[in-house]
């Protein structure tokens, strides 16, 4: 039954989000100006995803030529389809309704602060719902064709594997997707956002968003396919990834129990019900009249959200157990454990799940809120100059790793001694279970974002700005937890992939054949042996690289943009005058060339990786040695990742911040001296924040993923 | 006999610096101005490394008090004082030397570049050579007196440990000096530095180091007591505790054989001969006539000492070894490996620790000198703006630590095959001893950075700042180079470190008494322990804190120099104008004082984490896993510490560089927007490069040797 309920909840979730979609394109859509403008970033949002899609299309073929060479069989390739497909249409629908609902908030902040956040906070839901329901239909119905239809067997071990291997390609291809989207659209919002200000803010002494920028346009392009499609990606890959993941150990550990296909179904179930608590959240985001506290509103919608999450998870837990909150028998045997696991132990974790959620959450807050000390001190470090403002900003950001580090620390201790590595898969999916309610936060940002722009370059009443820049405030601080939460899982998921990895190793070395791939193989997991320091330097090296490799990306797009810009200003001398309209359009594509270029080889970097490191390290010191080290890798690029990406985004956060609280007034304002170091401690900020920071997190998934794939495939040589 | 040769080799060492420092004093300072202002750096200088001895040597009487109490022995906190109090006069008479140095450098440039490149070398080789010739004594001194005079037996199990525990505290002595010294001076040197460039270059237009800006004497104090003495002690610590860490795993592995006094001797021998081949090196430093490239001169001197040290390096190994060349019986049976070592083994091993220091010289010059592609693209990114100077530099600096993780990884890799940990210990050791020449490389660069100051301040003409500048651009990178150096050891001791704790534990438990704190204790290290993965997070924030803090750190204190300044043009019309002369002293106290307050806690965080890392987790989850936390917290702030470090120091290199490669005239030269930008990049570079980064190689070493002293304080109990 709760298969069903599982079902029904995706398909609901789905449902939910058409609908919404339809009431926002219902609202009106502004005067002709603001539409001809709407119109021009739709399609070059359009345009640029499109070709993104194109070119992931082709890497996706080779996938699966390889996959289905690697594994002779459809069901992998497959699973890799569905999950690259449902990813892809995820991000595709949110930003379709999200460019759609940027001029139709510009309008209603024409009526107010709550009819704006209203409107764009109905665009984020629609991207946070699409998100998480396709991501649990896809699981759950190929979940059912494979178990139901072709009547795979969980007790049968070779038909179990079919069924994991198959999820994890699933897995794969909402990995693969993400992180090409995340980069690419990451490239492009940040070229444009960074060349964009550089030439026009800081060179040409023009405000931002102003329709005499020829980057204007791709700006707000790139708030579409960057910070909402390129986002969606990357959540729906965690989702995806993490309740395959609590399936898999469930698979492993439980194999020789009565109830496996029982705990298989529990973190479907979680995902399930915690959709619909997401949904009734949305409807919370509020403003009384009067009020201002646009935090406090979505804040309210969250702690409903979560509030109602901890009574769904009672129930799930006590129906989907057949032993209810009681013993789960055999459960600490099969995970080496002594004593005994029940129910409660599990609704436990899962409680301290969306504690950890919480936490994040806040501290998040904390440093990039304009009240706070943080984004407060890098203010204040502004008025000695530009140098100051960044050291600041780069204290902040690697200050803020800290707390969040020990909530993870502490939030593995507490759900390992609960419930063993089970335990902390369920902490991990409980806390991603939220997930629908955490990208509507997010995705509202970019809305709000556009339709600042738009009111700017429609010249429509600053009061219109100073809403749609109110609401864009608080976008800074949701799109800093957004990411605190999504790179917060992978270190909280961090044992659950490394226990995937090391149970299917053992698995496949117990079983294996005489002659075969695995056969006499013993891998020694101590870090006193050289090669798993190998495997955690070679993994820590891999989010250092990826990130300067992914700013030197942005910084030579955002240097196309500046000459693109500065030569329109040079050869149109009526641009600046405000005569003649500038050529939008080449700058959007001279960016969609320069990212969709500059993802690709970034991107390979965590795909080829795994393959590399266990090719080398098998060629010098044999089968041990290799694996010990790819699996040290999986750990080493999460103990560095999770550091380099909180560092990044919740300091781009600060920086971000701290500008807007000196354009309130504060430290002299608007075009102070002041002013300035924070448009250059924002514009160091941005590729921080949006592009190298948030890649980190599928970046390590993907990782994790390949090396899975990759001893399925040994496996059967 | 050997002993005594490497004995003789430190007192060569010393003397070698005292004559060399006498020679520098013989040489003419220059007129009156220009020793006023020499006097005036001297004495803040004096001022500042008083202090802040003093207020260590309060720490450091703590210190004695609880290992006598934990020990309750002498022999632990004599270690502990030799350690730190050489460790100390390493610095302080280095920083002596480097400031009267300095005007003479100024003096001699006036006759020409090598004029100036000589004297300045020579102050950087008289610190070079007492940090090395120092440490060994101390080591040799009273490794002598423990063995020899008190005839503890390296047989008897007992009287072994009380020699290896009385090491280590040595090199607690020097890890406790060295993280106050490198933090304090690196707050000093970049307060000033970055107060000053903010309120002199940014706000009031003048040139760095002009005589009107209060912050210059300041500036150039920093540059002795950070750059000079704050390094020393860095280098001195490393080179200790490497040395040490060496004597401990032989005396662990090789307890049953015959040879374990020469396997003691193999390190201290090892350094012995290669400070001969580094006072030969010196002597090649030298430009032809009419030369200009520095940096080849310097490299000359480095070659020449790395030549010469393969055959010393195989004088000791075929004479200190009984077996010579040829097989140690028993050596891989005694640290588990199939297979024989022999001699040779080890003499390979060796060259791969002069290797990986060839090749981290050649890649930190690769990332950090103007004429390759990494600072030239910093400086291209200059000419649209702040924002993209910092961008790019950022993204450099994460790059740069691509390729020396490769080659500490492929370091590890080899050595550990040839010879498994004792092998990568001796590598290890190898890279240490070229200490004295590569701290030679270092130290004339604060040196020549004084020397353009007093040029400036004194008014000199033109060419003599040209010359010291074009000393001075070298100088950023052989910086760079040392720090490289010095955390590149650390990340290919880390498995020494490591391995000196493990091996400590399994000995410990292995002879337990019944009831006493280790009888029963075992330790899982395997990375699917949830432990081990909490240990290597926390570990991982340590140096990411620890970075923020420090860089925070230096902004408050750059703050109240920014302050002070303005205070003095506001107060003080005058000095605008050249009439009258700024308060210099007062800004040296104020920043003495900032600095002395801010480096207590930064400092004591490597301190107190193991202690309370294992003691929260001995309350939670027993002694296994908290033995196992700490392990693993060893090998976590290594593997995010490395990373943190070389970024800092690399890209700090990186940005200065592009400034001075700007200041040669391209992309617009002096005063253009491009210059301005790269000044801003250099400001965030400076303490990056000088403060954050650099400390963060003592702290790895400080949380290792604490974790050691843990072991055997436990032992106790």
């Amino acid at each position: 039954m709760w298969y069903y309920l599982a079902l029904a909840a995706g398909v609901i979730s789905v449902l939910f989000g058409f609908i919404q979609a339809r009431s926002i394109q219902s609202a009106p859509a502004g005067d002709a100006r603001m539409r001809e403008i709407a119109a021009a970033i739709q399609e070059g949002a359009n345009a640029y995803l499109g070709r993104q899609y194109r070119t992931i299309a082709i890497v996706g073929v080779v996938v699966v030529v390889l996959l289905g060479l690697a594994f002779q069989s459809w069901q992998q390739p497959l699973g890799f389809v569905i999950g690259a497909v449902l990813s892809g249409a995820a991000g595709f629908i949110g930003m379709k309704v999200s460019v759609q609902a940027n001029v139709r908030t510009t309008e209603a902040a024409k009526s107010g602060l709550n009819a704006g956040l209203k409107l764009a906070f109905k665009s984020g839901a629609v991207t946070g719902m699409l998100v998480v329901g396709l991501a649990l239909l896809g699981i759950v119905l190929y979940y059912g064709f494979l178990t139901m239809v072709m009547g795979l067997s969980l007790t049968d071990e070779l038909e179990k594997r079919e069924v994991i291997d198959s999820l994890v390609a699933l897995g794969f291809g909402a990995s693969l997707i993400s992180i090409f989207a995340r980069l690419g659209g990451g490239i492009f919002t940040k070229g444009a956002d960074v060349g964009g200000d550089m030439v026009g803010k800081v060179e040409a002494g023009i405000p931002e968003d102003d329709p005499r920028n020829a980057a204007t346009i791709a700006d707000n392009v790139g708030d579409n396919v960057g910070d909402c499609a390129g986002m969606a990606a990357d959540l729906f890959e965690t989702y995806a990834v993490t309740l395959v993941a609590t399936m898999v150990l469930g698979a492993i550990f439980f194999a020789d129990s009565a109830y496996i296909s029982d705990i298989m179904l529990l973190p479907l179930a979680i995902g399930g019900v915690c959709i619909i608590t997401s949904i009734i959240g949305t409807y919370f985001v509020n403003l009384g009249p009067g009020k201002t506290d646009v935090m406090g509103a979505l804040y309210k919608g969250l702690i409903v959200t979560g509030v109602l999450s901890v009574g769904a998870l009672a129930l799930v837990i006590s129906q989907v157990l057949p032993a209810g909150f009681g013993v789960l028998d055999g459960a600490a045997a099969a995970m080496g454990l002594s004593g005994e696991i029940t129910g409660m132990d599990l609704f436990l974790c899962g409680i301290l799940g969306l504690v950890v959620t919480g936490l994040i959450v806040v501290i998040t807050a904390y440093y990039t809120e304009t009240k706070y000390r943080p984004v407060r001190s890098i203010a204040k470090a502004s008025e000695s100059g530009h140098g100051t403002n960044v050291i600041q900003g780069l204290a902040v950001s690697l200050e803020s790793t800290a707390l969040p580090a020990l909530t993870i620390i502490a939030g593995i201790i507490a759900t390992y001694n609960l419930a063993g590595l089970f335990g902390v898969a369920i902490a991990t999916t409980t806390m991603l279970a939220l997930a629908g309610m955490i990208v509507a936060l997010d995705a509202f940002g970019p809305v709000t974002d556009n339709a600042g722009g738009i009111a700017e370059m429609a010249e429509l009443p600053s009061e219109v700005r100073e809403t749609t820049d109110a609401l864009d405030a608080v976008g800074n601080t949701t799109k800093a937890v957004t990411k605190g939460y999504a790179i917060g899982s992978a270190g909280l998921g961090a044992l659950v992939l490394f226990a995937a990895y090391s149970e299917d190793l053992k698995y496949f070395s117990a079983r294996a054949a005489e002659g075969s791939f695995f056969s006499g193989v013993t891998v020694d997991f101590s870090i006193a042996n050289p090669y798993v320091v190998v495997g955690l330097l070679f993994g820590g090296l891999l989010p250092f690289l990826f990130g300067g490799m992914s700013m030197m990306a942005v910084g030579r797009a955002a240097q196309s943009v500046v000459e693109e810009v500065r030569r329109q200003f040079r050869e149109m001398p009526g641009i600046m005058k405000g005569e003649v309209k500038p050529d939008y359009g080449r700058a959007v594509d001279l960016l969609t060339q320069a990212a969709i270029k500059e993802m690709i080889v970034p991107s390979l970097l965590p795909v080829l990786s795994p393959i590399v490191l266990f090719g080398v390290i098998l060629a010098i010191a044999g089968k041990g040695a290799a694996f010990a080290a790819l699996g040290a890798m999986l750990l080493g690029v999460i103990v560095t990742g999770l550091f380099v990406a909180i560092s990044m985004t919740s300091g781009g956060g600060a920086w971000d911040n701290a500008k807007k609280y000196i354009e309130d007034g504060n430290h002299g304002g608007k075009g102070s001296e002041a002013h300035k170091a924070a448009v250059t401690g924002d514009t160091v900020g941005d590729p921080y924040k949006d592009t190298a920071g948030p890649a980190v997190n599928p970046m390590i998934k993907i990782t994790n993923i390949v090396a899975l794939l990759l001893l399925a495939v040994l496996a059967g040589m």
